[in-house]
């Protein structure tokens, strides 16, 4: 390579060995052994303008190797993306820098996905690729292609070992999402060594199943190579491409490089020093870039901004041709208005007969789709039992990028991080589905999308026993506490139509949080006391005719039914008591402590909940008085109906309990 | 095929269809789809007795598509395994019966694993074929094989989408686990319909990539080639082996065959005549099996009843040879006796200087291993990092099954169902190992650790905000309450190398639940107050001088210290406190009441809990009056003392939320 690309590239291994030893902390494998393919597509090939990072038509980077943060921060530092500065670089893991350990998204200009857990940013790519691939179809015109972009995602073997780089790449594959191009840093070392002790699988030949082009880059420190691949990665109009590039691993520093210990940890004074040496870097100074390296980028991201100045044109004239598309497309990426539709009786119509809040569920979301057409969603192929499908709304498939029905297969994880990917884009409202006890393999992708501030939304139906004949395998007991346990989510529970359409106005109306519905597979009757009030999280649905209450019964979903059953039964036994609809917790624990009071005053004590699911978190609200009748433990295969029974979720188990409370 | 074959084979599909019906719930697709394979593997391959299921060298086999039980149910009736009688099958799905819903270990004999959630069953597969190749490699001699047997497990495109198995056979192919051989029942139909909707990869070449056999059998009904191909997986001494057989869901059922709607609801009355008739079944009368059926399957187990009868030589004339090997053998099979180290002063010695937890915890799994020869487990490519290793036991892999340290790359999914798999098996006692923050993806499969009462052990080390620099990506927040609210499972997060001791002592001392073991990266001193005690789960550490105490001060694991430096300092100002230790919520809960109240008087209603990280589940220990000093939402990247002091878990902190408690 010419001198001032390898610099530009030596720039990035500089700074990124300088930061890490500076914050004794970090991980330089990465980006030492991987900066000659982010610089030469950075450079060469990406479409972005660094004035403006937030361009809708860009090209996404995601890094899905997120311990690899420096390779990422050196970019957009020598790129002059975000002013990310000189000491942000030097603060590196620092306390409130800009420069976290690894990258987040919202955190710092230019990073488009939060990554670290390994293979979740693959998946978010191919989610990101998914979203341009719908709104290209959704928006482009022959002569106006106003939505054309790639999407690139770089990382390693342990993206590769992990299973969700398996589901979304064989979603990917089955797609034919042309658009995406995956880096495959290869390097032979994990942690604990070689790769030979537990990955010597051939995953050039696991991509080709997958239906991928597949590219191999010999050399990795070959720009010309690398961008010859690139180029081929573009020519293939009907198929993702894989690109695997060997590299070697902390390369440059000759004491670590090819060794597992280059991975985790800083190379140590002596071995940044002799690093710099062994590249013939200008200087031994901490943190030195030539001036020329800063010219180079410069230049380079000059000539860059050039086509976002094209793009603005073709999108006034697009705008200008097609003024209906102008709205939709201000429906999209400004968001549809819903007030209207969340104001009518319509929307707010009581449930007139038992039905199962997952078959509300569908027709509410239905309703919403009238009004928002970027509403774009699936299941992990359980579709037909989560009452996700969207009428006329089209199945999203490689013939057919403009459907908004999406089909996922049975990959929990991948829908879930694809879900992210959809959000991070931008011009989508995403929703993903799946049973409740399925949640736990969408757990660690919900994480980042609540850490991310992803107004995702999460549908997960058959929410407790009340499965039945499938068994202990298909049956929640913990999957709420894991979900109401997480920051940043808010999960609602609703007990009839009234507080689904609630949850669900919940749900579409965020646009800093992803929400939880948590929905039967059984009918539920329709509650003469349900109102918007849901909106609240927690409030009164019967009351007491005394000022204070004998006692209060706290219930959510299918047991506020029984509460309000048990309410009946015991004001026949001379107990007063109110009964408290508690949708969601995190929404009531948001409300002001006058109204927290005011639903559950302090001087109650007599207090009992009802869920049939486990009963950690529950004694926030119930105390060290109180009672909670829920599942001791795992549940079992049987009728639902005998199984509530069995389990002791009856109107005489909580009249009994509550009596217990009251006369202690 | 000849007559009676044809007609055993219809036995299972005319048992699972009418079952299925009876209970108007089930999966008939799989078993109408597979019942040719499953009865040529079971008749004519498989190695058991039917009349001891428990036999220790028989051949295992997985039904990784949980749903098609019927299918196991029927063959397990068929061939009077535990005496599943007729009755239990028509009473297939109904509460307390035998025949749940799904197959679940130690509810059923027979059922070699719970499965249903897909792919699991694959991973468990994968487990007990590693533990074979391990006990094979530790205990045959030339002359004597006394391990020696084959793992078989069938799953259809769901199994196969689920990345977990990518995950193990990636895993699979690089240890070549040749006596793993994989049913793969491709009918090209998931839920939502044709898997080319989402699922039109490659599955053999996938296969190949991680280095496996792979053979196809063109028509799922021909035994012969089913068969062959079974002699073909066996005759590979290398590698492990995919056997792809193409069949028909829902199989002789005119209306519903290789439709979608075949899957999982029943085939309905008329179909279900329809079937019988289609196959000519001699009766159409409900649960009819000629007893020439009986006879074929009674004459078949008989036979397979003398391979146990010369093992049973085999192994007395192996004992008698080498009396050393029966000696090692007991201690493997029946458990090691480790009472005198848990009696000895050794085991219990103090911590003599400040020590992360992961690291004491390190050396105590080494101590213990001294005397428990069958402890075998490892890391998800973490090892370094959770402190696994298990000096001079060797490192498992292909050339040398013998080693104890098991690498299973960056899979904590394949980990946790190998796990599974290892303590299903018998013969061996098994830990995994990651970052607490990554348990998210060990937690669909702990569920199934719990549910089927494996003495598991997880290590999750890294467990708070003590992460540090690598920020909220890595810094566990809700797990613990998510370990915690799951039923069976014991969850320690010791304080000390005292508690650390107690906690390991619990997890190798269980022998029907896992124990998850939650440590710190970071050093933390040792206590004076510290002691076996931590057994109970809960106890005093550190007492007020008055009989009432002024308040309790609640913490586990890093946040003990901190409550004792709070308690020390609020003395000094006249508020006198208790400090109650609490490393398990589950092992304190199941304590008698009174040990309850001692260490937690209902009277004393100041109470404070310290835990960094959620608060959710703690105020059943606080109650309404009092407080957590907990995280409110994510952690952040940063040096962990800076973090410590930003989240507010200070000395000052805690004595100032005591002093609010106990002046309100």
């Amino acid at each position: 390579m010419n001198n001032i690309d390898e610099m530009s590239v030596n720039a990035i291994r500089v700074l990124s060995a300088d930061a890490i030893q500076k914050a004794n902390s970090g991980h330089p494998g990465l980006p030492l052994g991987a900066a000659p393919m982010a610089y030469e597509l950075w450079a060469n090939h990406m479409k972005f303008n660094p004035a403006n990072p937030d361009w809708v038509d860009r090209d996404r980077f995601i890094l899905s190797g997120g311990h690899g943060s420096m390779l990422l921060y050196s970019l957009l530092h020598l790129f002059g993306i975000g002013n990310l500065s000189l000491d942000d670089i030097k603060n590196f893991r620092q306390f409130g820098s800009l420069t976290a350990g690894h990258p987040e998204y919202g955190h710092t200009v230019g990073v488009e996905a939060t990554t670290g857990p390994l293979g979740q940013g693959m998946a978010m790519a191919v989610g990101m690729a998914m979203a341009e691939a719908h709104l290209a179809s959704v928006f482009n015109k022959d002569d106006y292609k106003v939505v054309d972009h790639y999407t690139y995602v770089l990382g390693g073997d342990g993206c590769m070992m992990e299973g969700i780089s398996s589901e979304c790449f064989s979603l990917a594959g089955t797609l034919g999402l042309n658009k995406l191009i995956v880096f495959y840093d290869s390097n032979n070392i994990s942690i604990e060594g070689s790769t030979d002790i537990a990955f010597t699988e051939d995953v050039v030949t696991r991509f080709k199943a997958f239906g991928f082009q597949t590219l191999e880059v010999e050399d990795g420190t070959d720009l010309k190579a690398i961008g010859k691949a690139i180029e081929e990665a573009k020519a293939d109009t009907t198929r993702p491409t894989l690109i695997k590039v060997n590299t070697l691993i902390g390369f440059g520093c000759p004491a670590k490089q090819g060794k597992a210990s280059a991975h985790g940890e800083p190379l140590g004074v002596d071995n940044v020093a002799a690093l710099k040496e062994n590249i013939n870097w200008p200087s031994k100074e901490d943190f030195f870039v030539p001036e020329e390296v800063y010219d180079n980028y410069k230049k380079i991201g000059e000539e860059k901004a050039k086509a976002e100045e094209e793009w603005n044109k073709l999108f006034a004239d697009y705008c200008a041709k097609y003024p209906e598309m102008k709205e939709l497309w201000d429906k999209y990426f400004n968001g549809a208005d819903l007030s209207e539709l969340f104001d009518s009786e319509e929307y707010w119509a009581k449930g007139e007969k038992a039905e199962a809040t997952r078959a509300t569920s569908g027709s509410i979301l239905n309703l919403i789709k009238t009004k928002m057409p970027n509403l774009i969603g699936g299941s992990a192929d359980l579709a037909p039992s989560n009452k996700t499908n969207m009428k006329d709304a089209g199945d999203f498939s490689k013939e057919n990028y403009a459907g908004s029905n999406l089909h996922f297969g049975v990959r929990e994880q991948a829908m879930a991080a694809i879900g992210n990917g959809l959000a991070l884009h931008g011009g989508l409202k995403a929703f993903v589905a799946t049973f409740f006890v399925f949640s736990d393999y969408v757990k660690p992708m919900a994480r980042l999308t609540s850490l991310m501030k992803l107004p995702l939304t999460f549908v997960f139906t058959h929410d407790s026993i009340g499965v039945g004949e499938d068994g202990p395998t298909h049956e929640p007991i913990e999957q709420l506490a894991a979900f109401r346990s997480m920051p940043g989510i808010s999960v609602f529970r609703p007990a009839d139509r009234t507080e689904t359409a609630a949850a669900w106005m919940h749900a579409v109306s965020s646009t800093n949080e992803p929400t939880a519905l948590v929905l039967t597979r059984q009918n539920l009757p329709q509650l003469a006391g349900s109102s918007k009030e849901a909106l609240k999280g927690g409030y009164v649905l019967e009351d007491s005719t005394k000022e204070t209450p004998d006692a209060i019964i706290i219930a959510s979903g299918s047991e506020v039914s029984l509460a309000v059953e048990a309410k009946a039964s015991l004001a026949a036994d001379g107990i007063d008591v109110r009964v408290v609809s508690m949708p969601s917790m995190d929404v009531f624990d948001a409300q002001s402590d006058e109204y927290k009071e005011s639903v559950l005053p302090k001087a109650v004590r007599n207090r009992v909940a009802v869920e049939a699911l486990s009963d950690f978190g529950w004694y926030k609200y119930v105390g060290l008085d109180g009672e909670v009748v829920s599942m001791k433990g795992f549940g079992a295969s049987g009728p639902a109906k005998t199984l509530f029974e069995h389990f002791g979720f009856t109107t005489e188990n909580v009249v009994n309990t509550v009596k217990k409370v009251v006369n202690r």
